[in-house]
């Protein structure tokens, strides 16, 4: 089986690496918008004519099923990329939500990300539908350029964190669902402010959901191929890095 | 005469604002690429391709001039558009030079920007040409995304610039060119970090720039049209709303 995996730049390489490391894919390819993003506060038809592009270019590569790691793309684009596909198209939104079902219905949830995935109310209804009625959701638009400035702690960005979240009842918060790709790199700083929360990472939820939802018999991915519309030879760069800092061996072409 | 205004987002407004209130133009049509904005992480090759898109868009106006208002994109994509087009093309770096030469060339400068512009080199190029050797860069990415989030001033804008500037012998500063358009938005903390600089502000720079170079008697603008890329009736308030602030009747249209 070969897995398309798309993302609006660098941060879906979260998610990607752990579909790496679950090996349940024979292929995995990577396409990165990074000419265009970030798409968090783009609009609905700009998003959606960006994910449709990003799904032609994907079709040359024949592949099997279109993971979309990106969650502002999740928020409004699946249903017209579903329509233009006739292979299964995942999102990280429902993934994410599966990934909340380990904690009870009554779990005081928080949720962050872009501007475009909390206006979107998608996270929202479905984690509702799963019966979670507990929910404040913040955007929070900066977190994105400090983590890509490489500021992942310390008192500016947790200064942050103070303007995003100061009047929520901190202690109370039993999961965080960290709605946008490159949110994990701020674990460090979302555990100190929500002690008694667990994070919900994309990335692990969605190799949940796949093993969970689809028949994907072990195998050994060997072939991981990256393409962006800007910068490729720096995106798989920080591809062959993080890839690293997961303690997993690249085996990166392309 | 018609004027296009290009930029990459809404930054330009600071500019075209400017243009507008010296009455040098009968018309204004302002273009904003807001659908793949920002352009300061960019590179050169996609800096260059959006910007001659941007200048076959407003070719469809008969403009007379075009003022590329977006620092990256002056400092990239500036010799492409010339080859381009048949009428002038001013970009805001060679106008912000213009703006330093109020100040005796022994001033030690600070040149602040994106990312595209600082490693661009061409400010420093054109600076030294004009005799300035005593300058500072520093790209200052965080700045963009505070001021698209309203947070002009306070202690969090404060310890981005204690981030960025904490090296710096402050009180000797005597220049500070704002090479970005949106930076002037956060001119109150650029004068509190450095209480001996002139700031040099690319709208009021090109103004001065124009009137200089090009015979441009006085008339009065009596059109501003705006375009943008993605949220033009976004675009189009908040031009409004920015017109008011600097106490400008607005007459937009289109």
């Amino acid at each position: 089986m070969r897995c398309g995996i798309f993302d609006s730049g660098v941060g879906g390489l979260t998610v990607a690496g752990e579909i790496y490391r679950a090996n349940i894919f024979r292929e995995i390819v990577y396409y990165g918008d990074t000419a265009r993003v970030p798409y968090g506060n783009r609009n609905e038809s700009t998003i959606i004519r960006y994910s449709l592009e990003a799904l032609e270019f994907l079709k040359n590569f024949d592949i099997d099923m279109l993971v979309v790691a990106c969650n502002s793309a999740s928020a409004w684009a699946l249903e017209e990329l579903r329509k233009e596909a006739d292979f299964p198209v995942i999102g990280v939104i429902e993934a994410g939500v599966e990934g909340v079902k380990s904690l009870p219905t009554s779990t005081k949830l928080l949720l962050t990300g872009t501007r475009a995935t909390i206006t979107s109310q998608i996270y929202q209804r479905e984690l509702k539908k799963a019966g979670y009625h507990n929910l404040i959701s913040r955007a929070t638009p900066l977190f994105v350029p400090f983590v890509e400035e490489g500021i992942w702690s310390g008192s500016l960005i947790e200064g942050v964190f103070e303007h995003y979240f100061h009047s929520l009842p901190r202690e109370e918060i039993g999961g965080v669902i960290l709605g946008c790709t490159h949110y994990p790199f701020l674990s460090e700083v979302f555990r100190k402010f929500f002690p008694n929360a667990t994070l919900i990472h994309s990335g692990k939820s969605i190799v949940r959901y796949l093993k969970t939802h689809y028949n994907l018999p072990p195998t050994s991915t060997n072939s991981f191929q990256i393409y962006a519309s800007e910068n490729v030879s720096q995106v798989r760069q920080i591809a062959k890095d993080w890839l690293k800092l997961m303690g997993l061996q690249s085996r990166l072409e392309g």
